[in-house]
Parts: structure tokens; C-alpha cells; sequence
């Protein structure tokens, strides 16, 4: 089939404009849920952006599916059947109050691709799969990737049965209620065999603000941070009564702000000398059932995540972090429970797909920036289990995971050219 | 009448033992909310606390009488019934989980040295009334000394309008429920003219360690801090994604470290110099309905109370906080909102009462400190009106405002003397 050239690609994605943001406004108003969305995972927000999204697919003519872990799959049939398949895939779960391209921008950009082959009049040589992925976001089930592990048959030990943090239920009974089988899960269903992925492609908007500084519109990404995690970590110290003199306290609050103080100037470090890491005390809070205006807090409560792009740093970071609660612990008569550690190994971009994505760029004459996620994607579970992976993050404003988050259709339509001129190099 | 010897008087309140622990077991009892004891200040905890107080007083022929604030009095009729009294009192309310004595201590102090009267046929020359003051803990509705500053008719303007903080009614409500008559109070009424209040006398369990670790039974209050809080302050930052750059974050969580640990610099500072001083972030805290493992705290709730012996200490105090704040709202990119101030004057102990106790001290050959608070008591609020006031703080392990405070009956019959070794001085 001839390669169409770069502007008619350009072309049949700028067509789809007004379909695009039509889509994207019709998911603000299904996850609302003022300030922002909330796309519950396994749970009523999510639901219906799926079903917009199936409606969508369905509309266009693709093949529906669904897996076990009830993750939604719309295929455009290739012209071998039986070829390893390409897939284009995103979430469409959201943080509470979060914005509206966290994830959905992906699955859109998927349907975007579609149509525009379609009006192309182009059949791809194998299967291109759109894949709305399930529960990304580890802020709900404080397990990170459970969509995309589940469709790879690499849930962690227990995953199924750990509980969404505010409804208490487990990830098993969520999954139930939208249609999964987690009893086929547990028993080591998967849907892909990795072997037979040709590569994995997610568009994603950057959830940090480089692209924003350096006035590029999309960057092609050259890694996605690991990190280690303590979703559930406190501070027993000991309550007592505000006039308590400093030599007496076992002021737990404390110990808390003297362990953030101690990380932010570790980072400061890290930064100085050109590392990429971050570290995050997302939960970070007094005890709401014991503290008070006068009382010293005894007990405090926080979540940590620490991230970067070489495992080697993530161990250096992890003894590091040791030694900072002892040193604490020392000196404020404290004592640190870490609780339950969750780790996620590093996503290694493809090379290869690196480079072609970069070339598609150029070829369409879109300026990009290359760059570390930094955010987690469920690119690195595909990476994880072999995979050949790359992503495309693309400008957004505000930062992420808050209400505010703000993607231009100018640079999610850039974003997408850039894909389909990669699936034109490989797959057509 | 004959001033009974030392001996005769240590007699009559050993004599007590028994029957006070008992009623401090039945206080135990009324109040228990494991852990510990919650005694809601005009809710059912504090009630029932009132109920047992009630009916020993009853038991001893006193004469029960209340105000337009529910406050509780207990009367010993004087030999001169017109003369100016002298008032035994504290408050029957604790903190949510908190101690059996912190309060309840200083009111059966009172009952005690009735009894010790009666046992021994002194009459006083005066009226002597023993209060059992209504909500003196301010973790629940945010203001000091009601009870107290309701029966001298100073309570601060607005002050019956604010609610509890659990059950979101307003204190004028909850007085009505208990008896009470906020109307009156707005119209001015009080129950005491300060000029007919001889001495306030009040026994309270020490809430620091000090006595603690200088194996003295009871101490002799030099003075009560006065102080400034901020109940409800929080910070505005942005919430984000847990991948942002340390340079694009504007997290509020990590303001309130910083904050928290400036504090604890500047009062490591007045330590070294010997000036007595207490900060604390009672409440510090990312909020619940927002905060999560992957996101940028966007905001951070705290209340802060500031206290000193010293009301030109104080003043410097606010200064420097306020100059801290601005230090981190710059380099942090965050805002403070410190919301409503509160201000609490220094309570001065009248220095006639405070040697007249030390003088009864040495009379029973009871080894006592001469020591700061370190809390607020009732006592300041009768000392603002004018009242000469002095205190007896009681030895007391495991710190207060906790559930384990432990006050021996030893050091509580060895303050009980003092106060009855220092009324046969003054008021027989």
C-alpha cells in the first residue's frame, strides 16, 4: 500500500478536530465532579467514560472487546489477522478532581489514529488496537498499572483482594461489577501474550510543565521513572498537652516535617549534581480522630513516593531514606512504621521506537523536545513484560492530576500526526 | 475558731483516700471512650461528669446552685455570709481521649476539703464554693475559659456563636441543652462581681514532666502563659502530578514543613536563652478530600498556638512568625491563610496567695517547685477579672491530654493539704 504523504496525514488529523473536542467534552461531562472529574476506577466514573468511548469505537465501525480485567479493546482489523498487533493505549480512569486528559488523551489520539487511517482509505498490515485501560491511577487502589498488568497476566500477589480507599471494597468486587472475571485472573488468565505485541504506543499529556517552558508542543519520551512507595507509613510519637516542654515531646507532626525537610533537601542535592528523581508526601497528616488545637500530635500519617529513571539511584535513594527516619527516630523519640513497600521498575523506551517516533516528527515538522516521563504510565507494564514501547507526551498546562490541567487540541492533534506517521513506517 | 495543728489536717484529707478514688473511678467510668475518657464539653460526656460531682456534693449537705453558663457551684456556707468568698474551682471537661485527672483533679480537691472542714467542725469565716467550671478545653469549640469567663461575664464577643467542632452547633445551643442561659449572657449577665471573690484557688494536675523528673509531689504555679493561635490556618499551593519537578512545585505540604520546622528553630533559640516558651501545630494536616499517594499536596490545613510567660515575649513571638511566614510564601510559591486569631493574656498568680501557699507547704513539710504552668487554666480568666488567683499543680506521669495521664492519690492528698493548711490562714 503507498505511504500517503506527510500533509495528507496532517490533513486527515486536523480534519477531526471538532469530533475530537466534541469527544473530549462529552467525558468532562460524564467523570464532573466539580472542582475537576472523577473517573472512579472500577466504578461509576470510569464506567461511563467507557461507554462514550465504546460508543465512539462502535460508531467507526471497530471490533469491541473486552478481558477479564474488563479492559476495553477496539480493533482495526489488519490485513493479516494472525500478525503480532500494534496497540495504541491510555487510561480512562482519573485521580479524584483531576483533569480531563490524564489518560483519556491517549484513548482519543487511538480513535483519532483510527478514523484517520479510515479516511485515508489505509488497512494496516496487522491488527492496530485501541486499548481504554483499566485503574491506572494508584491513588484508588494504591496499586499502580492494575489495568494494563491484569491484560498481561501480571497482577501482583494480592492486588485483587487490596481495597479502594474510600469505598473499602475490594479490587476483586469492583472489577466484578464491570463485567470482569477476577476468579479467571487469579487463576493466570491473561489476555496478551507479550510476544505477540509488536509495540506498544501510548500518547500521553506531560504531566509536568518542560514542554510549557520550553514552548515545544510534544515531546518524544526517553524513559518513565520506577520508584519505590509506602502508601500507608506513620509516626507514633506520643499525644500530650500543648504546654508540654520541648525536652518532653514525642511530637509526632514533628518528626514528619523534619523527615519532608530532610527528603526536599535530599532532591535539592540529586538535582544540583543533573539526576532526575522526584519524591512526593502526597498524605501528610495528623491524626483526624485524635488532634486538636492543644494537643501535641502523637501520631502521623503520611504516603511517600520516590521516583527516578535508574534503578541504581532508586536503591541509592532507598538507603538513603533509611537513614534519615533513624536519624529522626533518634532524635525525637519516635518511631517510624513504614507499613506495606510497593515498587515499580523502571520502563525502558524501545530504541528503536524512539527513533522512529523522533524521525516521524521531523518529517511532519513538529519541534519536539525529548524527554523523562516523569509521571508513571502503563507504558512501563508493557516495557516491564517485554514489550517494545514508546510514548508521546504532549504540552499541557498547569500541571496534572488537578482539576486545572489544560491540553491544547492544536498539540493533541500534532501528537497524533506524529503516530500515524509512525504507523505508516511500520505497519502499513 | 482554733486553727486545727498540721497534723490534724493531713489526718483528716488521708482520711479521704478511699472515697476519692472512687470518685475519680466513677468519673473513669462516666467519661470512658477507649481510649481514654471524653468528657464533651456541654454535650453528654461533661453532663455526666456533673451528675457524679453533683450528687457527692449532695451527699456532704453543700448547697448546689448554677449559672446562666451551666456552671456548676458547690457551696460551704461561711460564718459570714455577705463577706467575700473564696473559690475552689476547675473544669469537669477533658479533650477528646483524654486523662481521668486534667480538670476533674481540682474539683474534687474541692469536695475533699470540704470534707476535711466538716471532719474537723471548722466552719469558714467565709463563704468557700467549690466550681466545677464548664468547657475549658478549647480543641472543641475553639475558645478558652468558657465556663469561667461565662460566670464573670467576659466571655468574647461571638463567642456563643461559634460551634463545636464535631457537632457543628453552636455553643449557645449546647449551653441551652444543658441548662444554661446564653440570652442572659448576651444581656450582660454574669454570676460573679470579681471584687466579692476573696481568692480563686485552683489544684490541676501538672501537664508538663517536670515534676516528673524532679520527684516532687506538687509545685507551686509562678504564672500561666498567655497566648496567640491561629485554630484554623491553612496554605495554598497547587496540586499536581507526583512527577513534577521540584522547580515547578507549589506544595503546600512542604510549606507546612518548613514552617513547622522554623518554629521549632526559634524555640530551640528561646530555650538556650532561658525563656520559657511553647509552640505547637496541633492540627497539621493535607486534606482528606483531596490529598492522595500520586499528587502534590495543593493544600495544607494547620492551627498553631503560640504561648509565653511574657505578654512583650508574645508580641516578639508574632512578629517572628509572621516574618517566617513570608520567607516561605516566597520561596515556595504558596500563600498562608492564617484565619481567626485568638489571644489569651498572661494569667498573673497574686503574689500574696502564691506565698501563703508555699508557706503552707512548709507547714506540712511537703517538698514542692516553684513552677510555670506550663497550660492555660481557668485560674488566668478569673486573674484577668481582677481576682486574686494562685494554683497548685499536681505530679503527673505520662504527660496529658493522652489517654495514660496518671496522677497518684499520694501527690493529690499532698496538694489537697496545702490548699486546706492555706485557707485555715485566710478564711478561718
Amino acid at each position: 500500500m503507498d505511504i500517503p504523504a506527510p500533509q495528507t496525514i496532517k490533513a486527515a488529523v486536523q480534519a477531526q478536530r471538532g469530533r475530537m473536542e466534541a469527544l473530549f467534552d462529552q467525558l468532562r461531562k460524564d467523570g464532573l465532579d466539580e472542582p475537576g472529574v472523577s473517573r472512579d476506577p472500577y466504578g461509576p466514573g470510569e464506567q461511563r467514560a467507557h461507554a462514550t468511548v465504546t460508543r465512539a469505537a462502535e460508531a467507526l465501525g471497530l471490533e469491541i472487546g473486552h478481558d477479564d480485567a474488563a479492559n476495553l479493546y477496539m480493533t482495526l482489523p489488519g490485513l493479516d489477522r494472525s500478525a503480532p498487533v500494534v496497540v495504541i493505549g491510555s487510561h480512562l480512569d482519573s485521580v479524584p478532581h483531576g483533569g480531563n486528559f490524564d489518560g483519556a488523551a491517549g484513548v482519543l489520539a487511538g480513535l483519532a489514529t483510527m478514523t484517520a487511517l479510515r479516511s485515508m482509505g489505509l488497512t494496516p498490515a496487522c491488527d492496530v488496537v485501541v486499548m481504554g485501560i483499566r485503574a491506572e491511577e494508584s491513588v484508588w487502589f494504591q496499586v499502580s498499572y492494575i489495568g494494563s498488568r491484569g491484560s498481561l497476566g501480571s497482577l501482583p500477589e494480592g492486588a485483587l483482594d487490596v481495597r479502594r480507599i474510600d469505598t473499602g471494597r475490594t479490587l476483586a468486587d469492583h472489577m466484578r461489577d464491570c463485567g470482569g472475571d477476577p476468579a479467571a485472573l487469579r487463576a493466570g488468565a491473561r489476555h496478551f501474550d507479550p510476544s505477540h505485541i509488536r509495540a506498544y504506543l501510548e500518547l500521553h499529556i506531560e504531566q509536568a510543565l518542560s514542554l510549557v517552558e520550553a514552548q515545544r508542543p510534544v515531546a518524544i519520551c526517553t524513559g518513565i521513572p520506577g520508584n519505590f512507595r509506602y502508601p500507608d507509613a506513620w509516626i507514633e510519637g506520643r499525644h500530650d498537652h500543648v504546654g508540654l516542654p520541648r525536652r518532653f515531646r514525642q511530637d509526632a507532626a514533628m518528626a514528619g516535617a523534619e523527615f519532608a525537610m530532610a527528603l526536599d533537601a535530599l532532591w535539592a542535592g540529586y538535582e544540583e549534581r543533573g539526576i532526575p528523581m522526584a519524591c512526593t508526601l502526597g498524605r501528610f497528616h495528623t491524626d483526624a480522630a485524635a488532634h486538636g488545637l492543644t494537643i501535641v500530635p502523637g501520631s502521623f500519617h503520611f504516603s511517600l513516593d520516590v521516583r527516578a529513571y535508574d534503578e541504581a539511584v532508586l536503591t541509592e535513594l532507598e538507603d538513603k531514606v533509611g537513614r534519615i527516619i533513624e536519624g529522626i527516630e533518634q532524635r525525637r523519640a519516635v518511631r517510624f512504621h513504614p507499613g506495606p513497600k510497593a515498587r515499580a521498575a523502571v520502563g525502558v523506551v524501545d530504541p528503536a521506537i524512539k527513533a522512529g517516533l523522533e524521525a516521524a516528527a521531523r518529517t511532519q515538522e513538529i519541534p519536539v523536545l525529548h524527554l523523562g516521563s516523569p509521571a508513571s504510565h502503563d507504558a512501563a507494564a508493557f516495557g516491564a513484560a517485554g514489550v517494545p514501547m514508546g510514548m508521546v507526551l504532549v504540552r499541557n498546562v498547569n500541571g496534572s492530576h488537578n482539576p486545572w490541567e489544560s491540553m491544547q487540541t492544536e498539540d493533541f492533534l500534532d501528537g497524533t500526526s506524529i503516530l500515524i506517521q509512525w504507523l505508516t513506517t511500520v505497519a502499513i
